[in-house]
């Protein structure tokens, strides 16, 4: 016989979906702590437990994506709050060529790899996109770790991550206008482009400047209560947009925590948003691992082709930023570097695209969310051996 | 032409929702605050100018669901912080008085209303089983609101409102019995009433006893940071588990936040858990204002249904609680009949089962809402006459 709940059925299920997984998170998170590991790492590696591929707890469901979109938005608010627009200026021109440059040698080999495999141009372009997008949210989350989120180094990862995403939009789009229609009306990207750099710039620019001339917008006495969910919804606002025009919704996030670190209220947002900041993140980091397909890996021709792409996207982005931050110095160049290589969750949603377009089977499908996943396990260490005061 | 976003379409929009209902419910708040009325009325109506009804901006869809859940989860989390097990024993006979006539004249005169109307017995008995129960939530907020939750009422009002949504279990397990078989399988009842009654005897005693001995049990050393996530996940497991054997979320919310007042971490977890607090209520509020549908009104049967209802509602529910708590003195026992009237989303979720079970038809599910909702409405304004300090 069928029970009824008090609470409705579906919300039963989904709170015992954040239970499993908050919990693993959290037992993930303390054994690497203990381990002398980054937490992370622990906490994807705890998703991959719990996930289909192993016991089959949970599943990277609608609940959980949203638990994670909300994770890396927080997180990247807690970025953008402990950022200036003044420090992003300062290393504009080197993230400039990060950024450019990190999206060219990528795209370049990965379509050059997709085509020499015998896939087809739409096929091809999706795997060059894939090897495309950063996930700043892994790189932010180890910096933060590492208490490096304060150098040069770090501000031109930042900075080079938004040059980075609104390129790869440009890539997939016309990746998408490839697979749906075989050919790119470019009048029709050319439009969501423009779109997303103004965003970018007129809240970047705009919104700092309006908060620097009214530094009390958010508190006391406009508002009866504290200035956390005026924040938030500002937060919220400019992420949802971001997102609708295209963009990741993590560059609102930052651009809406960068314009609120402007004004008085920045240190009672910063205090109030920890506990949003520590309970969100943790679904980010094991919903990425719930993405993981291990069962596929058992054929060899699948387990090459994924270390053939891992190595690939390591090299070329790594590259492409040592080349490009070669100006900061041997050893911040080669920092930069290793912070552009995770792929994070933003190679599983490119991979997801192309998997909806058709374009992407299965195979590729897995190879590119195991790629990215690889890339992201290996940044935490490199980094933090990269990182000043290591040897 | 479709543009992908580098956040997946369905998280963009859940973010968009998201958006909407906290900024519409902060702006209903703030205006209801200046006007010297309950915020969370005018979150209500916040939701009801938003959903479907008026604006058609969002819809009650599961994402907003599981935010308005986790919005009453954490409310009552708060509370049971707020509550000492001792405390709750004190008022215990009173409370198991309320909570029993509380449950029985309102079931015993919607049942007799449903036959009245000639609907058949499993409409009538959803209908009784609809007026049964209690949203301690709306109470709840009412009182943490007035400063009021540490009085002997108000303990009453909360133990009464356990009792209360155990006995509500039972009648919503006969209904549905009724509906889907025509008959009524008393073991299969009695089984999970049994567990249902364990789990809440087995957290609060147990619990309690366990916390009391090992009061560290979160904190450090045990745990390398905060005690936020140990007790969140303690909370999200207790909720899940009552969720799923039929008791409302909120039961294993409260029981949480009690088991939890006893630790030693109670002034650190009470401090970080305050944001999340301040952040998910609000669409719990909002939520219930969405499932308004003010359009069935417009017809003249429906609206005075609705009336009679309402009036039904309130008069058996207060005339129990004033009945059963007359030992505490005429003031204090009108005050717990009073809280213990809001049916809040407990009602609305009673009519949705009875929907979906085909017995409930769509004037008398808008009914039940209505009903839900405009004793939720007018419980605030009259607990604050009733509070002490009051004339």
């Amino acid at each position: 016989m069928y029970f009824p709940t008090a609470a409705s059925v579906g919300a039963a299920d989904a709170l015992l979906t954040l239970f499993i997984v908050l919990l693993a998170a959290k037992v993930g998170d303390e054994i690497f702590k203990r381990i002398g590991q980054p937490a992370l790492v622990g906490e994807i590696l705890a998703g991959v437990v719990v996930g289909p591929s192993l016991l089959g707890l949970v599943e990277p469901d609608a609940t959980l994506e949203l638990f994670g979109e909300l994770g890396v938005v927080f997180l990247l608010f807690w970025v953008g709050l402990e950022t200036r627009l003044s420090q992003l200026r300062e290393v504009g021109r080197t993230a400039l060529g990060v950024g450019i440059l990190g999206v060219i040698v990528p795209f370049s080999a990965g379509f050059a790899l997709g085509l020499a495999l015998d896939e087809g141009f739409a096929t091809s372009a999706f795997l060059g996109a894939a090897l495309v997008a950063t996930s700043v949210g892994i790189t932010s989350a180890v910096l933060i770790d590492l208490g490096l989120l304060e150098t040069r180094a770090s501000r031109t990862i930042l900075a080079a991550a938004i040059v980075d995403d609104i390129l790869a939009l440009l890539l997939l789009s016309v990746a998408v206008g490839f697979a749906a229609e075989g050919s790119v009306d470019v009048a029709a990207i050319l439009v969501p482009l423009g779109l997303a750099a103004a965003f970018v710039v007129f809240v970047a620019l705009g919104g700092v400047q309006l908060v620097q001339r009214q530094p009390d917008l958010l508190g006391r006495p406009r508002f009866s209560e504290s200035p956390l969910l005026p924040a938030v919804i500002v937060l919220l606002g400019l992420a949802a947009f971001a997102a609708q025009i295209g963009l990741a919704a993590i560059i609102g996030a930052f651009l809406a925590g960068m314009v609120i670190a402007e004004s008085n209220d920045r240190d009672d947002v910063e205090e109030e948003v920890a506990p949003l900041y520590a309970f969100f993140p943790p679904f980010f980091f094991a919903f990425i691992g719930t993405e993981v397909d291990l069962e596929a890996f058992t054929s060899a021709s699948t387990l090459l082709l994924l270390v053939g792409v891992t190595v690939l996207a390591m090299a070329t982005k790594f590259g492409a930023g040592r080349v490009a931050a070669r100006g900061l110095g041997k050893r911040e160049a080669a920092f930069v570097g290793v912070g552009m290589v995770p792929r994070g969750e933003v190679g599983i949603i490119v991979a997801g695209i192309g998997a909806m377009t058709g374009v992407v089977d299965e195979k590729l499908f897995a190879v590119i969310v195991g790629m990215s996943i690889l890339t992201t396990l290996a940044v935490p260490p490199l980094l933090k051996r990269l990182g000043p005061g290591s040897r």
